[in-house]
């Protein structure tokens, strides 16, 4: 059961992240949680700035920690 | 089969690019072609520096482009 804030990921990232929408975006599904967790995290606070960080940075900006977990189990048990 | 330069990503990210040995290092295997030329391509240009960007910038210093073209189709076709 997919968290709150996945629809947010899904838009890009597509169904349980295996189905981006452009090839240069990453498919999430059965990634390491801590690589997700690390890689979002600096998104969110701006550490990250290659590749679509400027979207990516806004689409985290509203995450929690929790919210961070949340998003990383469930694409990681993809 | 493995391109020749495969052993170096091999050491990290694992057989295939499916086990890496921490768990805060992405898994390679599958993942989208463009996403990982974009990323490699970024660690070796010095753009991104987030993570373990000291090691891969290391890592990535001696790959050419078609070096990092046959490592995507690799790594994306596992």
């Amino acid at each position: 059961e997919a968290p709150a804030k996945e629809a947010l990921c899904r838009s890009c990232h597509g169904k349980a992240g295996a189905a981006p929408i452009m090839p240069a975006y990453p498919k999430l599904a059965g990634q390491n949680k801590a690589y997700l967790v690390s890689a979002i995290k600096a998104y969110r606070d701006g550490e990250r700035k290659t590749g679509m960080a400027a979207v990516m940075a806004a689409s985290a900006m509203g995450l929690t920690d929790a919210d961070i977990e949340a998003l990383a189990d469930y694409y990681s048990s993809q």
